[in-house]
């Protein structure tokens, strides 16, 4: 972690938003890449029901449709989706209040939700997380036996139009090494800090007035 | 060094322009970054007489203002630039020619030179080097001696003209800490390797098609 003094302020902070297909080990990346960082990890609603081993108000909030839509209605979504017959939603709020006492907000979301953070936010950074091939997208689907076969054949078909959608995305990360795919994320993250438009009038008049 | 098989072909290289004030620690930042990298270092030409110590065809190529103008003439430069009293140039066709094989291409240039490649290049990842302070800037110029102190205080001058220009570029590296600034150098480099618009069709239908 940075030490801050109090002057110059804080640097707002960077929204980096993390997608790709479901089974790509995104959660596995975050957690790795995250580790010993001080960033607000931003939790999505959903109207899904909790997998085995999911931990409500950690992997998402649970929530019934109508306390959903509500959030909605309050304006109050960065972006909110449906998939697979689910709502999706991350509220706006307290990503803003992060970002500006300078936190980096970390968003894990479907690649349909990204695409409407696109659209919502200028600022967003978008990384896909590419799988290193369909039949290992397909392996890792199957060993998590959380599916039907149906629906994993929908997630397959669904996760080949999102990899010919890459372009649509920042930055693409694969996720075929945890090692070198937590590097890069570090790398973006490191690399985003350093674009000029973060640069304050502030700081650039503490370097030519001394 | 990453190592390539043969088939998909390496990707196209990275432009990198580092630019700033003289003074500001280019040359050994360069040196600390690159060290054991497999880059193409562009070196340019330059009407300037040598500084002692310079060496021909690795700090500059010292030519004569006809041969200069001869290579301007072939609309064979990225950028060329007067200062000083001086010209400085960098010739497009050995450039073209490494990225072409998949090397990333190092420039270091003049912030002038630097603002006309942003212009004459699309692709040109344009970094600054931003001194700490003008007063820093001033003690470094002052112990290299190879000014004099009119000199010096152009320089100073146009120093805080390009400090305030600093957004005109695409990522900003405080060079006030080398470790960290070769640190930043490297995720800048590794960051725009995994920007999307440089995932290839080829390797998409290779993820898709498996």
């Amino acid at each position: 972690m940075i030490k801050h003094t109090p002057h110059p302020p804080r640097p707002r902070g960077l929204l980096i938003v993390m997608t790709g297909a479901s089974g790509v080990g995104k959660g596995t990346l975050r957690e790795q890449w995250l580790q010993d960082q001080d960033v607000f990890y931003s939790v999505s609603w959903t109207t899904r029901t909790a997998r085995p081993g999911e931990r409500p108000g950690q992997d998402y909030h649970f929530v019934d449709a109508g306390r959903f839509l509500e959030g909605i209605g309050q304006a109050g979504f960065l972006e909110h989706a449906e998939f697979a017959g689910n709502h999706y939603g991350t509220p706006r709020g307290p990503i803003e209040a992060a970002l500006e006492r300078g936190q980096d907000v970390i968003l894990e979301i479907e690649v349909k939700g990204a695409m409407q953070v696109r659209q919502s936010s200028k600022e967003a950074i978008l990384i896909f997380i590419m799988p290193p091939s369909l039949t290992e997208l397909r392996r890792r689907l199957e060993g998590r036996a959380t599916e039907n076969p149906e629906q994993i054949e929908r997630r397959l078909s669904r996760a080949r139009e999102e990899v010919l959608e890459a372009h649509a995305f920042d930055y693409v990360v694969m996720n075929d090494d945890l090692t070198r795919a937590v590097a890069d994320m570090h790398a973006i993250q490191r690399a985003e800090r350093l674009k000029s438009n973060r640069l304050s009038p502030r700081v650039l008049s503490g370097i030519v007035d001394t």
